[in-house]
């Protein structure tokens, strides 16, 4: 047993039970190597991250570790616990709406000032400090006279764990989709190495979700220390890797993804073990091109367009069966878009009403290369 | 066009707008063939049947209609609009927790009493008298002092309208499922017709469910003139046909289904064409076998069994995935049966608590051939 | 400190954490006064009869204690933490619909063939024997090949406990309530202790709550035994507590009824200090006379006759208000019964849709002295 | 009859049912008076602005209207019948979880550049282009190639009619809670007239909700021209009215509120009679004084500050009941606050998690006379 399994504890139960995530600590053998942070299911549907890192775990039994590798499946309990008829109600707190992954803080530094008390120090000693502010900075958040909301609580615990660690993994799913990964701009090449075939280009705009969280605040040290004509390289590499479709475990899927995660951390010398990355097409599009599309009508949808697959130009992405306007041109309803795209993930149920976000689409798709 | 449409009102919201259900008439020219009562949608999240209904209208457009036909797909409007988290909560009323297909009413009648008055009528007259009592009571009971639930309202009206035909289609799904039909054990030839390979063979025993409600009054009358020394065929037919998954349309395989149907109307002088049903092998168990398996411990479930399958003694149906128990035995967790069986259905999301209706299997499989 | 405190564990939620009831035991000196069991808060709103165990496990703490007292509080701790929206989602499970109150046990016993074997037995060994068989069936539906379901689970722990003891009292309350006591046919002159002005005089039928399973066996025994010349007062009280209204905690109304059911439990001899009931009128009517109003017509409702109150005939019982109709009479519709009744409990919600259960009504209402 | 009623359909359900809101317009006989809209209900369980149109209605029939008033009540007919349990989930899109209230937008007018097309206008016409402006940019998202959410029709059809008008009323309520007023501080002179005893002043910030939606705009129009050297007042007022808890019908209560609307338009000149404010102490905090208290443990809450009073420093808020810690110190915690303040609202339920937004409580409160 290379581990060791603690917890942590985000909060508490009406009737008084603690709520703890499981933490799993491989300590690796050459301090000089990155660390890693894995969390998954913090949106309670979406489990194969948990499957994912079931598989990682066995496999790094047998692997030489350099760095130190902290991980944190179930790590949302309330949100996995909580049903809503047969399935699980985990994208939002179900008593304020609030999506769990949107309550990470992205910290106020005023970075001039900083600077100034800390522009003395080299590289690795200003890194130190900078980690250090942002992980005091949650803690503090932590400790609130008024008191923190359920979600804020838990965002904090697991945003200080993480702002520890040089490579920070938050695995989540889609509804029904394709595998794709968020990827901020400044660190695009890690995309070679996942086993996942759409990449999602981000910008260094905070929206309140885990990786922006952390990689936000390190992007914007590095502009801001450019603008001082210091060069600093964003040191710290967080992803969000979309694992496929929620409310699903498959095992066999989970070993595949967990050797492209070690291909990955293979390749940043987390492990000593030299990893090949799959061979695969890769292609990417920026998040400014990654659209959402709305339900024009409501009714029972027939899915139609492949996740991961072109779609032509006005070929059919989906059909709206209207019974009650049976003869009527209106009973079945195509949709079609007036561009070509790739639909990476839908709708989980077949009924909506108007308004429902049917499919989320990348626009002006490129083979990752292009960029890389 | 060769139908009617009207709508049937079975509530009314909050804000006031009415609920309703719309039908579709279909008039046969030969008011000595059966008529037909055909419902979909009554659990909110099976919305297959509707595709099953609208390739079925499109398909009768095209024959010689000799028995009226009535349709009312969508029928549980506040069920099919009442979401929770992105799915429908369809099976129950969100504020009692009732299943919506479980409100339906067994008549209460004293048959030694009710023949003794009717006794001189022949058969025909005597069936109309019957079927007459029994859409009173639904009538009667849709006129209550005390006023009537939401669910019950709902089901009378439709029994309402049921109790009328001479054969009564009741259009569900399971959560995951393959097709299966509920079928009253004196009609069992019927299941030669439909494009269904699983049957449930059902006892004389009410539930509550529409088809029992509409087939046990008979079966009792039946039944009772049999000790009365009056043979009396029951001259209804009332199944529940399972038309595979909920949160799914597919309007290929609805085709499939609309054409089983036809073959059945077809058998039975519905419409003139003569139509051959689906060659295929046909399968049944009784009811009591027909059991539920459920989940002996908590955790994340990955379903292995594969649907309409025989599953040998003692293979998997499903792993549970304990992370919390990572190091451990209890980590995976492969659950087996200690006996040969067919899944036909398992529970929709893939995580659970301790006791959920994991799966439902047939027990004791016969090839439908032996009964028949 | 007079007690111990175990825990029971009756489920495990998905991410593996054990569903636990705290006990507290009191143990009683004299093993011949009769032994009680006290459970609060299995539909999981209904939390006042927490706040009841707290004011009266505080009081036992000065009481000279005879018979062997267990309490468990937070009964129910998966309905407990289930909220959806703002309330606790507490009358059933969110997966399935069922009523948490409704999945204990009838036990089949054959009446016949077990008195056969046990009529040698004098009074109090056919009692206990009866009693070790009530609990025996308890424990083999919790050992059941196929599993069982989570309500079923959490029901046959409870109901195991209770069967052994003499006395159990069930604490609920209703949605907006007054307080109101469900006391069996044969045990009517205990409704003269708790300090509850309402009593529905229940029957021996078996609907699928706690105080049925436990004394309608025993009620079946007495009347069987009756029928073969032997004379055996049922041997067991039970009674299911509504203690006022649900989402809300009040200690010092707890501490009124804390001192009610010590009234009666020192009137049972189950503590040495003698305590007076509460003088205050109480009233009864039998179950059968009590009425559910269910929502004529949808809308918003302002609710205006008191609970606990006569309402003569013709008064109104609530307005319905319909803003969609402004401009015609239907804009405001008072409701009115043609009878004169007591209100008990109403509806929580201030919009319904048409059929919900308004109100629940005594009718035929006599003081309880008329009975006794 | 001085009102036609017509109807604004923003949405569509699963069904094919539509979402329609009521408009009820009672034209005004002087156009040079200021016109008004009224909505309610925007979130499901507020109700309680229905049954004060309801009365405003009824009043204005007897007055002499001036200028047009338009009023929509029950005006999210999806968030009304959306039930989960016995409540009404109405604060948030089940779908999504995003709150009703917070989906109006914030139009992006490029200010400099507008002005500099339309400084040639007097004041008048300028209000009259930036008005046309602003609705244009409502329409034009409402025409959105990508379709929009649900929330968001919703939100954009509301303010379009809005921003048409000069004085715009927000008709909402608290969980449980006192009356209370959201007003900007611009327009903080309105506060005397509406019946209301407590008052935040707000800034010019945008946060999503519609009052900030109407009013941000005309604020930011109007500080950009007083840069400019031209003072133009804000031309519109508009607020959120927080008329007590939700789930609540008072048909009294709701005659006193209407009145005190009724003050507020006679004030402005929208009604030609003259009406007196209702004379009583009114109250003040800002908005960053305005603080939320969360749960900082878990258990059963007996809610014991009272709404609207004075709760003076270290005095009990609330007490958290925990069962499972009987017999130690922390089985009744009471919740005190270390400064002076005034409990606004509390939460609707009576068990939260760790974290629960238990109060809102205005703090550094003074009175309204000092600001004004």
């Amino acid at each position: 047993m290379k581990y060791r399994q603690t917890r942590l504890q985000v909060g508490e139960l009406a009737t008084g039970q603690a709520l703890n995530v499981p933490i799993f600590d491989f300590d690796g053998r050459d301090k000089t190597a990155p660390n890693v942070f894995i969390q998954a299911n913090v949106h309670g549907a979406e489990v194969q991250g948990n499957a994912v890192i079931f598989q990682l775990m066995s496999l790094l039994e047998t692997y030489d570790i350099l760095g130190d590798i902290r991980i944190l499946p179930l790590a949302n309990p309330l949100g996995i616990n909580q049903k809503s008829g047969e399935f699980t109600l985990g994208r939002f707190d179900p008593i304020t709406g609030m999506n769990w992954n949107r309550e990470y803080q992205a910290p106020v530094i005023e970075l001039a000032q900083w600077f100034e008390r800390h522009q003395a120090l080299d590289d690795a000693a200003l890194i130190k400090a900078y980690r250090q502010e942002l992980v005091n900075i949650c803690l503090q958040g932590l400790d609130n006279e008024w008191g923190l909301s359920t979600g804020k609580r838990l965002a904090l615990n697991l945003q200080a764990l993480a702002h520890e660690a040089d490579i920070v993994l938050d695995l989540h799913t889609g509804p029904k989709s394709c595998k794709h990964l968020y990827c901020p701009e400044y660190d695009i090449k890690a995309a070679r190495y996942f086993s996942i075939p759409y990449t999602l280009v981000i910008p260094n705009e905070f929206g309140g979700a885990m990786d922006e969280s952390i990689f936000c605040p390190w992007w914007q040290l590095s502009d801001f220390l450019k603008c001082q004509g210091r060069n600093l390289d964003v040191p710290i590499s967080a992803f969000t890797l979309e694992l496929g479709s929620q409310e699903h475990i498959d095992l066999a899927e989970a070993l595949n993804d967990a050797k492209g995660i070690l291909a990955y951390l293979s390749h940043r010398g987390v492990i000593k073990e030299k990893l090949t990355p799959q061979v695969m097409p890769r292609y990417a599009c920026y998040l400014k091109h990654y659209k959402k599309y709305h339900a024009p009508l409501s009714g029972l949808v027939e899915y139609k367009a492949p996740l991961g697959k072109v779609l032509p130009e006005g070929q059919v992405l989906a059909n709206i069966l209207r019974l009650d306007l049976y003869g009527t041109e209106q009973v079945l309803t195509p949709l079609t878009l007036n561009q070509t795209c790739v639909p990476i993930l839908h709708f989980a149920s077949a009924s909506v009403h108007q308004g429902t976000e049917l499919y989320k689409v990348m626009t002006q798709v490129f083979e990752l290369s292009f960029l890389i």
